[in-house]
């Protein structure tokens, strides 16, 4: 379809028209020009398409889906290929549902554990959340199905979401929370992008320029439609022209009316309109003419590799010998959460599941025993059931204790009051483990939850929002029918207090200051050298790996160069297993504020025992890189940088350093205030002041020692601090400032 | 005299003269007129007066004086009386040598334990810092002496201090550091006040008109004259029009020609020049009319002052019943500040101490043999002095280790690089512990330091920079002469990096981002639920104390009246001793982000064993308020407010609860996008609401659940985040934009 001639041929009302949804789900079709409509759904994890009866409200009934696991846990898979296969079924999905846009995958950084839609969100780290959204977004987009990656930007609470600010400084938003869309953008192109509903200091989302137009399509090169969060429109004329193609849902034409005035009246060009038109035409012809007719949703199939998927995303936190089991040991599964998992969070993601499994009835086949332990409906101790637990609990030879979080605590729309689980739950854990000494935590939760019987338990196993098989995958990983993988795309910290944006989250009235800037999840706990439950990167294996002969290509290299970086990992257990080999950048103490670590590489691979492959990486300029707020780009500090191998964050098992030097040469300004400290780094500026100088002797008499004992070091510093217009006064008048004055045209001009 | 007709009399150019220095020490003299020059000379914690040889610089020696503790010390005694009883020492000293105005006291706040001057600060806590920098104020003041309080403003760091510029909030502003200056200017009426080197979010504090002219004189009454500090001024006219009356030191003529070239080309109106020479003149009368021709400076009996001062600044950190020692126990005095004490930091506030004494001189009497341990001129180990220590040690029944930062770790015009003591000294404390066990480590620092020997020892005196007479306080504190009552004036973190201002402490070239806000000091640890080495108001006695009988007079008031704290403190122990009853404010948890508390009022007393005394506080408005940014003005949210009592932050005796009414009435602002929860705040505005609302059932369609178990919580929440611009299209389009227009003109008329 040639679309431009589409639009021409379009009245402007049709145009308009096409601005906004038709109802809930679609977007809008034009019978006179045979324009489709196209549907699209909500995800990210499954496909929530409303049936036919779709309401105005988008919550009705959906139809059955296959409910993948969430993205919380799907980012602790560290694993492109899983992440591609699952985005691959979703689009197969789609193709067989006619849906055109499975919304999502959502990307917003984990600022805090407690922000209600963290579950569907992937981790605190940007690269990595941008490496795992590009691969599911290039999974789904290989089916010729499009994607919405969302909720752009800086969308990290569900408290306020409408109304609030998000107060963020430059270098914060570019290297965190611009972060974790850029190179998703890049490199996957997605066909659509979702704005969020909140501000960005002080303007909304929808209304943004600087970022839905010029960083989004001028910088990143974003050629798809912007759509808005569902009422996530402010101000339709004014969003339209910032870079908001599509309303979502209808406006019930309340908006079209104001486009087609502004247009008339000339507060709009037309070139906006049609530009938007194009944008939102092109995708919808993008699905239309690639549909694939004998796509076929097939639940029993994607049901299995759901399970699959679940069992490479779980984390074994903690464990103590006693994981896996032997099959035939004799387990007490307690919990309500054995018989029905909690495997989804609430809201626009929430998938009506085709089927679900417990850990219960998938570990049918073994001697396990079942006490329910809590109820979900609410937090409060019911002590027949802990009684009957932990009667269960002292016959068996181990304890699983099925946990986590019910659905009332952690949902889209609102969030967490605090980082713990049920207070029932953590009474049923201590009984239990006064019984029994060989106690496994199961734990069922979208976002770390403080657990102060962690020293008491002999083996965690952080199951996350597992999706409706993650029964079964819980059992394959207790009794090792899978080697655990899984690594945390976030820091459980010891307390919620310990959390960097603790005492701002969430902000007063409608403004959210970010002050903990850059230092989010791990850059803060390690630049901070605080204890923490399980750091960033942490997962446990059954078997174990070593690394070696790590090697740099060179030691000393210019910013414009590549480092390649290798490291052979060896299994050096007994069984299969996959390792996440994460690579870490330690700048060097510079001028600028860096944290002490980021994560700019990881690598899964699978090794047998006693196998080894070699790793290989390649870092760029931007592995090295803070965004300059003076130069407004990406900029490198000379110096020796530290680049560290290893399993998490604090698990560093091989590192090396390389000299790095900076093309781009920053030159402090020169006013009548630089101080003579900046000005010496000037080349040629010694000797151009030195002769300045030696008119005046400005230390006469420094020798006196009346200032105390360290009269010579106060002197010195004083001399690096003096303004420029310190030589007027503190040279004895001996220089005027006509004088000074040229001494600073002098050094302006080297 | 009639300042005002002298002015009238003076030429532009004596005019201009006057507002900067003769030379380093002195205002200028107009002979013509018989107007005197009037020195001024360094403090705080002392006199340094330069001999009549004053170089340009101010560095050669100056006359012997008395130096009392410095102002981490003075602070850490919480004793009003005390620091009155220095000012007027001082004051009568300054009558003696013909100085008119001392320079102090220093009052910033100690943003970071790294500050290199935080040895001449008093606290973290602005309430504290404020009190005891008005009862030095007074006293010297009471003598008919000038002082000027410094360093007005947010100077809180040495790096960069000429050029760096401190950016704050508004409202950390006002309650931090702007809070420090307030209650000491308000309340004692400093003669003059200094201003600081630095920028404030921007502009250099010498040009700031806010604060100089705004805040200071407008709001705070302040009617002496602002004085540069020596090379603070930037540009001098623009400074004059700001508030900066007189420059320091002389700018050898070069600035008085700018100032009189402004007036004559109009530039700058002669009133602001002539109010700025009244400022000065009355101020340099004030002093040359009320000489003291009688005033001796008695350095025997001020030296007598400073030792009893200095003992009632120590603070026992740490006792494990080891101290105070029995007379005739053989105890090894070991490090080198046991014979030759740091008892003053360098730069400004450097004395040429009329006499010092070491604690070895002053134990004399006692069976105390001595070791040297360490040198002080490297960090280097020194195996020979740390045997002999070791020695010394093994044979003594007590070992009491004078440990401390030497001169070169801690200066003005330079901050700390780190937080530790050196290793040589931490290295001799350990091998001690390895062969005694009654170990007492004295410190003479100016700052806090990290311990990692703190479990090891028995005992910790924190003797500060404790002045010339540091030697014999200690003796007295460990021989039991004297009961410490110190508390400290701010929190000993474990670590550096525990510290609010660690990530952006020092800045970033001279931006210098105060991001921790409010949350300085004990207002972070505490809130942030932090393990401290030592928290802010610790301080031990040899006798203990209860607290008994608290009572509020009332329950419940508005924020317009005041409120009176009783409670009866008794000493329980068998000794003399004194009390720092600290009283702290616990905000209810609001709308607005606020420390958990906040000191707000504290009372030393003295009780003789079995003694009981009554304490009073009365806490008005300001002991409950936020600065509101909205407002621009201090405010107080509606709640249950927790007065606690205690012997430091983390130790609270005594607690009861208030319920205050504000008498402000805050409305949200009301446009399109304030959202339903704001909107139902406002009286009568349900009503509004639900009649809009009636006719368009929101929420037609809510009772289905695809969105998961929590719908419910879910879309409650959504309700009360919602825009009203919202009621359009999820009101499904039965609402126009007009006709909720109309709604929000309803709403306005409330």
């Amino acid at each position: 379809m040639n679309v431009k001639e589409l639009v021409a041929k379009m009245t402007l009302e049709e145009k308009a028209g096409l601005c906004s949804g038709q109802d809930f789900w679609h977007t809008k079709a034009v019978e006179r020009l045979q324009i489709p409509a196209m549907m699209v759904s909500d995800g990210p994890h499954g496909l929530r398409k409303q049936d036919e009866s779709g309401d105005h409200l988008g919550i009705n009934e959906s139809i059955k889906a296959v409910c993948f696991p969430a993205g919380c846990a799907t980012a602790a898979s560290f694993d492109r290929e899983l992440l591609y296969k699952v985005g691959e079924t979703l689009g197969k999905e789609c193709q067989a549902e006619g849906v055109g846009v499975i919304l999502g995958p959502a990307v917003n950084i984990k600022r805090s554990p407690l922000c209600g839609r963290n579950f569907e969100y992937f981790s605190e780290d940007p690269y990595l959340a941008s490496e795992i959204a590009a691969s599911q977004i290039k999974g789904v987009q290989s089916k010729n199905v499009g994607t919405s990656i969302k909720h752009f930007l800086a969308n990290n609470q569900e408290h306020r979401r409408m109304t609030s600010s998000s107060e963020i400084d430059e270098r914060t938003l570019r290297e965190i929370y611009l972060g974790a869309f850029e190179g998703a953008v890049t490199q996957a192109k997605p066909w659509t992008v979702m704005c969020s509903y909140n501000k960005i200091n002080g303007t909304y989302a929808a209304e943004n320029k600087t970022y839905l137009t010029e960083v989004l399509r001028n910088e990143w090169g974003f050629d798809g439609f912007v759509v808005s969060d569902w009422g996530a429109v402010n101000d339709r004329v004014p969003d339209l022209e910032a870079g908001l193609d599509l309303e979502m849902p209808t406006s019930f034409g309340l908006n079209d009316k104001k486009i087609v005035e502004a247009v008339k009246t000339g507060t709009l060009a037309e070139e906006v309109l049609d530009q938007a038109v194009e944008r939102i035409l092109n995708i919808v012809y993008r699905f239309e003419e690639n549909r694939d007719a004998t796509a076929v949703f097939d639940r029993e199939a994607d049901h299995a590799l759901a399970r699959k998927v679940a069992s490479e995303c779980i984390v074994l936190l903690k464990n103590d010998g006693i994981l896996p089991f032997a099959e035939e040991r004799r387990a007490a599964f307690i919990g309500a959460f054995a018989e029905k998992p909690r495997y989804q969070g609430g809201g626009s993601s929430h998938i009506n599941a085709s089927q679900t499994e417990s850990a219960l009835e998938m570990a049918a086949g073994y001697p396990v025993v079942y006490a329910k332990g809590y109820d979900t409906k609410e937090d409060q101790v019911d002590e027949e059931l802990v009684a009957e637990a932990v009667r269960a609990a002292k016959e068996a030879e181990v304890a699983v204790i099925f946990a986590g979080l019910p659905d009332a605590f952690e949902s889209e729309g609102y969030d967490r009051q605090h980082m713990r689980l049920p207070e029932c739950q953590n009474y049923l854990i201590r009984e239990i483990c006064k019984v029994n000494e060989n106690v496994v935590v199961v734990l069922h939760n979208g976002s770390p939850v403080e657990m102060p019987w962690a020293d008491q338990v002999k083996g965690i196993l952080e199951v996350y929002l597992g999706g409706q098989a993650v029964g079964g995958a819980t059992v394959d990983v207790l009794y090792g029918k899978v080697n655990p993988s899984g690594h945390l795309a976030e820091t459980f910290p010891l307390k919620l207090q310990d959390n960097p944006s603790y005492l701002y989250y969430v902000g007063e009235g409608n403004k959210v200051e970010y002050r903990e800037g850059v230092f989010v999840g791990y850059r803060y706990y390690d630049t901070k050298e605080m204890d923490v439950l399980f750091p960033f990167g942490h997962g446990l294996s059954y078997t174990t790996f070593a690394y070696s002969n790590m090697k740099l290509d060179k030691t000393e290299m210019n910013d414009t160069e590549t480092l390649t970086v290798q490291v052979d990992v060896t299994n050096t257990g007994d069984r299969f297993g996959k390792e996440v080999v994460q690579l870490y950048v330690m700048p060097p103490k510079g001028n600028v504020i860096r944290p002490v670590k980021e994560l700019k590489g990881f690598e899964k691979i699978g090794l047998h025992p006693g196998e080894t492959k070699t790793v290989t990486f390649t870092l760029g300029k931007r592995a090295f890189a803070y965004y300059d707020t003076d130069l407004h780009a990406w900029n490198v500090e000379s110096g020796s940088y530290r680049i560290a191998l290893g399993q998490s964050s604090r698990n560093i098992l091989a590192n090396q350093e390389v000299q790095v030097h900076s093309t781009t040469q920053k030159r402090p300004e020169l006013t009548m205030d630089t101080m003579f400290g900046d000005i010496m780094t000037i080349p040629g500026a010694k000797e151009v002041m030195a002769e300045a100088m030696g008119a005046i002797s400005v230390f006469d008499g420094m020798q006196g020692d009346s200032l105390g004992e360290g009269t010579g070091d106060m002197m010195e510093a004083m001399m690096r601090y003096m303004p420029l217009r310190g030589l007027t006064a503190f040279g004895g008048g001996k220089l005027t400032f006509a004088e000074v004055e040229k001494l600073l045209e002098k050094l302006r001009r080297l």
